[in-house]
């Protein structure tokens, strides 16, 4: 397993775990973006690759990294575990949507991308949404667009003292995604979640966890352990108690969830294939080179 | 009165507040498990008895504490008075459902016991939802299990500096209750909620009182003057807008409660009709007491 | 412009924003009560006015200030701005409505009285409700009643360390407004708001921050520079994105409440025209003299 054991070697703060995955199976060990290992009863799925953490500037292809994950939770939601831990390897937990990525993309086809980039999205946050299985998220440093945006649509989440959340949306030229225009104003208030969805008011994580976003804060060093050794008790609970009680707490959310990430994927798709948009992202761009 | 005073004995911070009661005409003086109170405008319905005070070992019968609540919040709602005080006598709030005592009824007619007792719940829960004037809550000590998952369904809710509030339903192989899987959510977020139903967290009254589940923590030795003092302030109150405002809160989510009560209790009687489940029940409680 | 320069004057915290309106387009400088300006992309509505400042007794005539406001708020709708930045000159940001006033007019005409003042409320409320455009609120000082309730239909909430929030509805023979029996227990959890809402619980600017109610917390002395600053860079992103987010996050939210407004204003209604009703308020007042 070379490329497993390289993932564990860049990532020192999970490598005194690997020895719980000493006997795992592993499932999609050829996928560099998305790695999923399910040993026993619990799925882990790391998101980001060794080679992000060796080349930290290299864009990764979004569309590849979404398809990944939700094979992976469709992977996790027909076999016999009973949960499934999503973390990241490397420095930072999610980077989101880079605005730069996603005008080559539209510059080539504007109408064809636009519908792709935005269905790409919806599939990924369907995934998130119907998956039964708790998700527990450990959140290992700073969690941006996307990758903040989905938080409330997992279960339990953790964060290291090191992690930090933004979602700058609007300064990017973009409109909500992954639900945030529904669930952070539950969880955030109205105030704080249009402060970070108009004004990319960034969280650090102590503010996050006393504002509801995340649960508890463990410090960097025994971050890992910490989540490990909670997880392990969860694993412990009835895989029916737990798929049930998942079900009681969300089950009036799911319809209303859908609904809204339809809407914003929508409001995306239509945003995108306007030109007055991608004039107004491109003088964004512009504007951001001549500031560096 | 001879049970009643002693009910004031055992419990000293509550004792300087007697005389408050002197003239009052006991309800239901009979009951041991809850007294309900009437002086003037308020009644005060205090969950406990001496009993538990001085013999805390002994399993109280839960079906008859939450009829005898259930039909002291009938009368209330019934008299003249202005809104309920709910305490409690001891140390603790509430104990919540006992896992032993669980298996002992069900052991004997699962049928037949699965649906008594999760009956038994949906009614105590309902007559939280349905109950029109303010219910106060002044949380003495430990909030457990179902006594943590109502507080939601009341008004107003202080804590001592020494309660703390945990409702481990997974870890003992329950789904949650008392309408927590909605409440818990919209209160506390998602990530909390969830780390309360499915991992058991504890949270002390400071954590309860950051995060919205109680709204003001108090030190235990002038708690109850504390919760005296505030409590005849609001009975200064005109009852039509005490209740008429109380209406207006609660107008959008009665009829969601009711929904979210009966799924939850539906949940409980189908899982503890299934021989799996009283398997996985027994196994766990088999363990804890190796585990001691 | 003597009544705008005044204006300034009297209100030295803002005066060093002047330059930023200098050429200014004033909209509706006539008005006395509420002064809206807009200058660029921004629209600047200002509560209160210099004879508030220096006649801080006098009772302002309440249904001309929320005519006054909501029409600024219709102009503000129609033209080309990005935002409207709500706050108050003076110490105060809004003082609610007076019990004395209510009843010097509810004793003229109680039945028309009634249906006037509550359907003043109900377009003022609903003037908020539909404004499509990010409204950001800078609180300068206390906001007590209708003007602490309609905060969370506004979009981001600043709030000035002297500030502090409180709607003693109940105290003063009121039913809640504003939506905020509604807004209140989704943002601050049911048991701090039915503290607001029925024991007229104050909460300070931190308070009001750690629970929701406000995103942030300045300085007093930076308290304009530091909204500014903010509003500034807020206007640099793309009207379409900023009113296409709001109403990502608003959809679900409008038609519950509008219902939720229709019914507050309703009760309203109903208790100002029952005799029952005006004799308590009118014997709260006696009561509330002769504490003075």
């Amino acid at each position: 397993m070379p490329a497993k054991s390289t993932s564990w070697t860049v990532n020192p703060p999970l490598a005194h775990d690997q020895h719980l995955f000493a006997g795992a199976e592993t499932l999609q060990r050829s996928c560099a973006l998305a790695v999923a290992e399910k040993q026993e009863v619990i799925v882990r799925l790391l998101l980001g690759s060794p080679a992000w953490a060796t080349l930290p500037l290299l864009v990764p292809p979004l569309l590849q990294i979404m398809k990944e994950v939700s094979r992976a939770l469709g992977n996790a939601a027909a076999d016999d575990s009973k949960l499934l831990l999503l973390s990241a390897v490397g420095s930072y937990f999610c980077s989101g949507i880079d605005p730069s990525y996603l005008i080559g993309r539209l510059s080539t086809d504007r109408r064809k991308e636009s519908s792709r980039i935005a269905e790409a999205i919806r599939d990924f946050v369907t995934a998130f949404i119907h998956f039964k299985k708790p998700i527990v998220v450990a959140i290992n440093g700073p969690a941006l667009g996307l990758g903040a945006s989905i938080l409330p649509l997992c279960d339990i989440i953790w964060a290291s003292e090191k992690a930090w959340f933004q979602t700058p949306s609007a300064s990017i030229r973009l409109t909500p995604t992954g639900c945030s225009s529904y669930t952070f104003p539950q969880i955030l208030g109205v105030a704080l979640a249009n402060e970070m969805l108009l004004c990319g008011r960034k969280l650090t994580a102590q503010e996050a966890c006393s504002r509801g976003l995340v649960s508890q804060v463990f410090w960097p060093t025994t971050f890992s352990q910490e989540v490990m050794l909670r997880v392990k008790e969860m694993a412990n609970c009835s895989a029916m108690v737990l798929e049930e009680s998942k079900c009681l707490v969300r089950s009036f959310l799911k319809s209303v969830l859908e609904e809204v990430n339809d809407r914003e994927c929508q409001m995306l798709k239509q945003m995108w294939s306007s030109t007055k948009f991608l004039e107004s992202l491109f003088t964004y761009l512009q504007e951001k080179v001549y500031d560096v």
